[in-house]
């Protein structure tokens, strides 16, 4: 058993934990809690940890059983070590280094596809909410500007509730020639904008499609909006400027749900 | 200008932003930052406080002089006592007690009502988010039961953008008489459930509505799900188990609002 924060592996999980730089370095992020441990795919985990009272609950045990399987057997550590390494207030006590998907473009354009392409979004919980919402309305894939926030933020993680695993996504440091890709390949390209000409529910969103949503506060660029085939308008009331991101993305594909369903 | 963190109206404000309980003694609560700011109604702000680097600027000398106009001028604090009073890291520079406003469920059911009932939901940002994507879909009100987060806690306020002024809420501290009281008024109360018996988009929407959303882990509880005329499930695709409630929320509201626009 680990008890000390001083143990090399405990210094490296905790730079895994901060730092996007050492994750992308390596290759791999770290994910936590029960519910997440068992959505990791085969042969993804490399390593496993947990604390020393939830390795002593049923659970636990059978957890570190099934664990037991993958390549870098499971490490029970104290509760405090795991306090340390863990990132939220009330640890869950199972934790486990996990590889990156590895995703390309072709992995998101297959069949009728629904894509999500998200330009410097910031909040963390917002790219796990889109994550885990995109599963849910059926989007083929997530395809993220380099200046949105890192997918691999344990927050991110936690607010995907297990996506992160399901759905493909792709970084670029060339939204532009990325979305112009899909345009060549027929995907039509829409643009969530307070300021767009359509009405979302006069649009047909059928056929292959894309749907680009901008960072929290300023939206789209310019450039970026100008890419659109469409530029769309969920109608509001009231006196709101806007909706959350989140929100907007969740409007967007379900609506696209909705038709496609009937 | 206040200079001390020791000063008694410092302190006052300290209470405030930290304890329910003392926010709902006395019947107010904080705004932060300028936008916020800007939507206080009249007469409901108590006092104001503005950060001396805020203080003289462009845009803080225009917000207190419209300030002075209200009955406690503002005040003028340190940087320094300003970063302690604030609820966030990088402070706005501007800051108010407002009073909380007085609502009644007859304020939500007038015309077409499309209430949103949330029972015990959690997360603050979830709570905010509500607000703001319940304004603009045109809801009439949002009733909570007691085990609901404070819409009066900051992060709420600050993710309602400003829709806590312009939304009527009520909290009950008896749910089902309270929908009962709606279903008794003639709204349709439809329950968001995992195991709903109708896909939403099978439902019909367009008259007197109530949507009763649950706890983000634990969803409805059995009681309160058993008063809804209908259980409707929003279909998802992937191996999601359940959608962020804001998102459920959103994806419900914006759906009758469809159905109300055609």
């Amino acid at each position: 058993m680990i008890t000390s924060t001083g143990n090399g592996r405990i210094r490296e999980l905790v730079k895994l934990k901060k730092s996007a730089k050492e994750r992308m370095a390596r290759g791999v992020f770290i994910v936590e809690g029960p519910k997440m441990f068992r959505e990791i795919p085969r042969g993804m985990c490399l390593e496993a940890y947990a604390s020393e009272s939830f390795s002593l609950t049923d659970e636990g045990r059978d957890m570190l059983e099934s664990a037991r399987m993958k390549p870098a057997g499971p490490e029970v550590v104290s509760d405090q070590v795991f306090q340390y390494i863990s990132d939220t207030r009330t640890p869950q006590g199972i934790l486990a280094v996990v590889k990156m998907p590895e995703h390309e473009m072709r992995d998101m354009t297959g069949g009728v596809p629904l894509i999500i392409v998200l330009e410097n979004l910031q909040d963390p919980g917002n790219l796990g909410t889109i994550l885990r919402t995109a599963e849910a309305a059926g989007a083929s894939g997530v395809l993220l500007s380099r200046g949105c926030a890192d997918i691999y933020n344990p927050k991110v993680i936690r607010s995907t509730m297990g996506s992160i695993f399901r759905i493909p996504f792709v970084y670029t440091d060339d939204l532009k020639s990325a979305v112009l890709e899909l345009k060549s390949r027929g995907v039509r390209i829409f643009a969530a904008h307070l300021k767009g000409s359509v009405d979302l529910y006069g649009a047909s969103l059928t056929g292959d499609a894309a749907f680009m949503i901008g960072n929290e506060s300023r939206g789209l660029t310019d450039e970026t909006a100008a890419l659109a085939d469409q530029a769309l308008r969920i109608p509001m009331d009231g006196s709101v400027e806007s909706l959350n991101a989140a929100v907007a993305a969740a409007v967007l594909m379900f609506e696209a749900k909705r038709q496609r369903s009937i």
